[in-house]
């Protein structure tokens, strides 16, 4: 299997997981509709992002720190969203 | 920095980003309630994840594969619910 094949595979495949995130910021943000978006699925994600951010400091693999990055980014906006609608929503 | 640690990190962190989609499937599972899903972060995720899994398989790294194979199982069923209900209410 060449190298290069791999590496786009892993790089594909990152950009991917993270810009997945996207369209449901935008849709959350748009709509200030989270209702069905569960807080106990981005608290558990958003503490393990942060944790593989620590992680790819950890073992100084900086693709893993910038991947990481902006999935915590765009996880912990639909996040601070989730939370702000339930005070507005009790 | 001892290996150990760095390993510990690591499996904390797989722990808790696959982890994370078990409450939102429970959710989506109990309610029937998808609407503020977003079907493009589904769908390009679960193709992400797809893609971590076969990256797993050519590099041989056989935790990313299990991790990966449990997280799509469960983005999976989250694209499954959304897609079925989009249908029933369209």
């Amino acid at each position: 299997m060449p190298v290069w094949l791999e590496a786009a595979v892993g790089y594909l495949a990152a950009c991917l997981t993270t810009g997945a995130f996207v369209p449901q910021v935008w849709y959350c943000w748009k709509t200030r509709d989270t209702r069905s978006i569960s807080l106990g699925m981005y608290c558990l994600f958003c503490t393990g992002v942060l944790l593989w951010l620590v992680y790819g400091v950890m073992v100084e693999q900086w693709p893993v720190v910038a991947a990481n990055a902006v999935t915590l980014a765009l996880a912990s906006s639909i996040l601070w969203l989730k939370i702000r609608d339930r005070q507005v929503k009790p």
